[in-house]
């Protein structure tokens, strides 16, 4: 390695150049920190700019904040497991206490908010008002629901499904936010297909009527079949979902085969090309809407970075700068714990000819090169061998480190987890196998204490360390869990079921190790837990929508139907309690369990609704109990959720892996890799790719490398982190951010802030034709 | 319209000039036309140049040759309506004598195919092989099969599942083996995937047996529930396609409401998450994969036109050219019937100063504008005016051209159309009703007659005029239904079911004109329409999955379920004539008509498969009449059609949409119509979306003009089919000729056909990057 005596000379941290007393004020870098800060976030958050509205932004921005906001956003939701139909019930004043509570908190963080951003920009906000607009409202609907109630009249809490307004609203909920702005730009489109759909729905009905209501045909459960317009019109429309597929068609098919061609076509048009119509008017808009935000939030980070840059600039020759001793400073406020040693690597990067100053260009890259996680390796002596030099390096240490460090040791333990496997599936009753399952747990800490004997620690618990995490987790939790579980069973004869469950789950989790070290697996996996964090932003949509729809239903439902428990020999057990339901589809299938009685229930039939199948029989059932109008509400709910929401998801899974496809590493990236390289402080491709890494991670993640080799080299290293821990949006950011010329300065902040995101390129064609 | 003279002027033909006799022999021109041909129409089949091959390939080409291909492939498919078991049973003689003669035919074609093309080509060509071995295994199988018939032996007919390689390895089948193609390249993607969804099934199937097996729960039905693992997989593979929920959750939920979460996690996981990786890893290999085919075509063509370049060029200076005389005379071979009025047309755009040659470059682009369609509009005047120019031109006939012509007379049909919907829905016993029907049948009769006395019947009629030979179509059968099922009834007191279905389908389809009427379902409607073609391509690769599965599923189920007719008491029909199915969801659910006794029955069976709900219901049925073996059958169905074809069918849905959606004129297309213009010979598409035309069709392809403001111009006029009618292959093509540098030749004829398509670009960023 060249570079590596330069390199032993650079992690010293240079002392700042006293000649050069800080020009600044500090709140002018405060200020330069907050815009650098902001585009290294993506925040678009405006803020005043004089000296207290920036010490209250710097306060907002807080983590403290972030989280107390959303734990009373929490709290506000959960309300519903505790208000009438409750899962626990508590008495209606407590639970307005806590609400009042609530809706305090989200005034206070809204005055906060009004105290940082300009008046016009505050009141011109939609979210905000949003916001405020709720918060009265719920306290109307508190104050008249809590005299009613003295009153002893019945009430409906309407303004609980208007909770989930604070989840979306609140600035930092920008992911669910999109998603939902991404589905009402969709929304025109879709109605158009919609109608046509539905146009096609109610001509087949007609046909249906024509063709089949006078034959006297009966259903199999012997009821007339296709009689009425309105009936064959939900019969049709849940054949589209294809849950009374092929039901539905038998009655006629057995009178005249031909008539299954009949269902046939409705099949074609109706389920399978209308639904994929569906998915690409989604899909087709999802992009385009997600490109123009990204591209929105690149302009405004530029702007920002450019608001900053003017802040500290000074003019060196012709050329404005930043000063170096700006710089670090600057980079001290907004990453108070970057380590010195990342300091001067950036600096040498944004530095190039070791002039003292930072350029504009340059600077403009910081939030880029802040976000790139490089790690940094420590290369480090293994404690023990410090420790006690003599054992650790003893042929029969260094023989024990080999074999561990050794391919076969990994496929050795990939045999004992297929072996463990065969035996968890086996008969549990038998001693034998009981005490097997102590031979494997045993096993499975002995190669974790090998691995820590061998490999450095501190290295093998990195941050990036998934698996080894896992895995060690994992074996505690299983240990912990088995002897918790052996104790009780000694002690009072009993096993505990809920420990022994987890103790199960555990174990079988353990085989997910067999995947990681194939290759190809890794590859898929390592791409969908990095999908894994957006996905989370569609739980949180899914949340909202469900939040929603589980309080009408409990408010339309509640009570209609009983679940009388598993064992009741109750003769209501059997009609879910409602005489109503006597010999219906619902009963008969023992759906008794799947009602709106409280938050928990509504949420699992809920789903139970998203996964489409039997949803008819479930409609028809809470139509039995109440009216037929009641189908609507089952109907909206597949409209919103399977034909937008599920469609939109498929969109982003899709998206998601077209865009981790097409992997390239970014300019910046590869900036800082030359440095890196430059410097001589990196881990090489080919030494990583050497198998001196351990071979049971991966390989380009291990983040820490073999030490024996490198002794005399001690001191740090870099590394970039892989790519693919990088976010889709990171990474159309780039995209976007390549095309933007490095003089040109975009749009100002007002105009960009005032303007919809279409109207930055009205028409690129660039973007219509990237299919 | 200032270029009106010039263009009078410029449709009279212009004679070629006598000065330059044909210097090219015959042979050479055909052999240059076949060039130019095989690049219009993407053909890629190398030819010998001998004169004899060439008559031979141009014999091969020959739409009749063609057709009786397909019919004696049409013939030995459908073989299988006519063999045991069978639906309208034949002798084994006359069914193998059809056979082969359609084999004979198959050979034949082949042997024209050998004479054409070179040795050695031919015998590496894998489709040819697949051909003669197909031929041979079928041969064999059928002398076996005779001579097992005849000893009385019972013998299975396996190459009959053979059949559909004639169907994909016909030169002609290019769209059906190119999707093969795509789902070939897509496997070893899907596979890993898959088998990590088998890992994952695999997982979940063993924790479920461990936590619900040991609690003694019990299935709706009574049966045990998840105490055997394969059992488990089974339900949980089935639970993937949704067909089992939730009724595969109920015991455990109604056990312990905390079990549901175990549901739900799969479902997330399986059903979701690797359902649309699935679609994600097909979607992404069938991009890249017809990419790369197209490139391919792009790169063949190009070749195909420099070679028949070189054959008609001659030395024209320093330039080699093709004189004008020669390139009329190859124009002419190329497209017999192509109107001289377009072929001036043509040569004015390739020959732009009228140097009396074409040069290379314009010379290569003559495929592109052979397949671009333009519309000659002839302005005349209507037949009428023509014989009776008195009558026509009175002030009461233009008033009723006036309000034929007008917005409102539309909107007033329109009405009309609904109120007849509302009567259709009505009761039909009514003769009040039943008289209003001729009412409106004698409204749209009128309507008809009203707008050829308007418009000029050859233009109303002309061949993009979709709509209106739809209406005219509809309302003329409608007629004679009509009137044939009135006299019958009044005949013989009898009213035909059949006349009557038509009539009423007839009937009912006539609401869709309401679509035509507004824009926004238009645009859908033409875009479905437009994709129509190559969705064909999909129902031939469908066909041959479903033949195939059929044959199969015939030899291993036929006469194992028994329909007894809707209305038979025959107790053995409750059980579908097989005691295996008492009790069972199968007979239960009435599916006896589902069953494999013949061809007929054996695709909607399968069809129901692919709709996939209650698919397990059917697999278990007829896993009780044979085998639990008989499941695997099912699994292979559903990986095979679901898993793979539906997504692409998805996928190419999507791609159809997204290239759809980004449809802008192609360069070849632009310079037509500034030829067009220049000229002064085009419609403006002003005076198009003026309003002149009438606005009951899609005005931008109604392709005449209203005559009366144009009278003294009268002659011929130009217009560029509307884009909508190309298709996915045609702007793809297109998108990367204009990658391909005009003086670029590419790699030679038998280097493209020698390499696999990845060779050409092994790897191009910049398909990988236009997510």
């Amino acid at each position: 390695m060249p570079g590596a005596r330069r390199a032993a000379g650079m992690h010293r941290p240079r002392p700042p150049p006293p000649e050069e007393p800080p020009a600044l004020e500090d709140q002018d870098l405060l200020l330069a920190a907050a815009y650098v800060s902001d585009a290294q976030y993506n925040r678009n958050v405006p803020f005043e700019t004089s000296p207290q509205a920036i010490r209250l932004y710097y306060f907002y921005n807080h983590w403290a904040m972030q989280a107390a906001t959303y734990f009373f956003i929490c709290v506000d939701l959960s309300l519903a497991l505790f208000e009438e139909p409750a899962l626990f019930p508590l008495p209606f004043l407590v639970t307005s206490i806590a609400e009042v509570l609530c809706l305090t908190a989200f005034f206070g963080r809204l005055v906060h908010f009004a105290k940082v951003t300009p008046q016009m920009v505050f009141w011109k906000d939609t979210k905000n008002i949003c916001i405020m607009v709720t918060i009265v409202l719920t306290l109307v609907d508190l104050i008249v629901y809590g005299i009613l109630e003295a009153l002893n009249v019945y009430g409906i809490r309407w303004s609980r499904a208007l909770r989930p307004v604070f989840l979306i609203n609140f600035p930092e909920s920008r992911q669910i936010r999109r998603a939902f702005r991404s589905i009402r730009n969709t929304l025109p489109d879709v109605l158009y297909v919609f109608l046509l759909f539905i146009f096609s729905v109610g001509t087949f009905s007609l046909m249906a009527l024509k063709l089949f209501g006078d034959r006297g045909l009966k259903t199999v459960e012997g009821s007339p079949y296709f009689t009425n317009i309105l009936d064959i019109a939900f019969e049709l429309y849940v054949l589209v979902t294809t849950a009374n597929s092929p039901d539905v068609m038998m009655p006629a098919y057995e009178f005249n085969w031909w008539y299954s061609l009949y269902f046939i076509t409705y099949i074609i048009i109706n389920t399978y090309i209308f639904m994929s119509v569906f998915l690409a008017v989604v899909y087709n808009n999802y992009r385009k809407h997600l490109k123009n935000e990204i591209r929105t939030l690149a302009y405004l980070k530029r702007r920002k970075m450019i608001e900053a840059f003017n802040i500290l600039k000074v003019k060196v020759g012709t050329e404005s700068v930043v000063k170096e001793a700006q710089w670090r400073r600057l980079v001290k406020v907004v990453a108070p714990d970057i380590s010195s040693s990342h300091l001067e690597l950036l600096l040498r990067i944004l530095d190039e000819g070791q002039k003292g100053h930072v350029d504009k260009v340059n600077f403009l890259r910081l939030p880029d090169l802040l976000n790139i996680q490089v790690i940094t390796i420590n290369v480090k002596r293994h404690p023990l061998e410090a420790w006690m030099p003599r054992v650790y390096q003893s042929s029969a240490s260094l023989l024990v480190q080999k074999v561990v460090r050794h391919r076969v040791f990994v496929w050795a333990y990939d045999v004992i987890i297929l072996i463990n496997a065969i035996f968890i599936a086996l008969d549990e009753k038998n001693p034998f196998i009981s005490y097997a399952e102590w031979l494997f747990l045993s096993l499975y800490i002995i190669e974790i204490l090998l691995k820590l004997y061998t490999y450095e620690p501190r290295a093998y618990f990195g941050r990036k360390q998934f698996w080894n995490w896992f895995d060690t987790l994992i074996i505690i939790a299983a240990l912990v869990a088995t002897v918790a579980n052996t104790t009780i069973q000694s002690a009072r004869k009993y096993n505990s079921q809920q420990i022994l469950d987890i103790v199960l789950i555990l174990r079988i989790l353990r085989l997910l190790r067999v995947i990681v070290s194939i290759q190809r697996f890794r590859v898929i996996v390592t791409t969908l837990i990095n999908i894994g964090p957006t996905m989370l932003t569609f739980g949180g949509l899914v949340l909202v929508v469900y939040y929603v729809f589980a309080i009408i239903g409990m408010e339309a439902f509640h009570g209609r139907v009983h679940f009388f428990g598993p064992n009741s020999t109750s003769p209501d057990a059997l009609t879910c309690g409602n005489s109503a339901l006597r010999d219906s589809a619902f009963a008969r299938g023992k759906y008794c369990r799947n009602n709106f009685n409280h938050l928990g229930s509504s949420l699992i039939l809920l789903v139970e609704l998203t996964v489409v199948n039997q949803w008819h029989i479930l409609a028809d059932g809470f139509a039995l109990v109440t009216h037929q109008v009641a189908k609507l509400y089952f109907i909206g709910f597949h409209i919103v959720v399977v034909i937008l929401i599920v469609n939109i998801f498929i969109a982003f899974i899709l998206e998601a892996f077209f865009v981790a496809y097409s992997l390239e590493k970014s300019e910046v990236e590869t900036a800082i890799e030359k440095k890196i390289q430059e410097l001589g402080v990196g881990v090489q491709e080919e030494k990583v790719q050497d198998g001196r890494l351990i071979e049971n991670m991966d390989a380009k993640d291990s983040g820490f490398i073999e030490d024996n080799k490198k002794k005399d080299l001690k001191g740090l290293y870099f590394r970039i982190a892989s790519k693919k821990y990088r976010t889709v949006d990171a990474l159309l950011q780039q995209m976007f951010e390549s095309e933007i010329a490095p003089g040109e300065e975009g749009p100002s902040l007002e105009e960009i802030l005032n303007f919809s995101p279409a109207d930055i390129y009205p028409k690129n064609p660039s973007f219509e034709n990237s299919a």
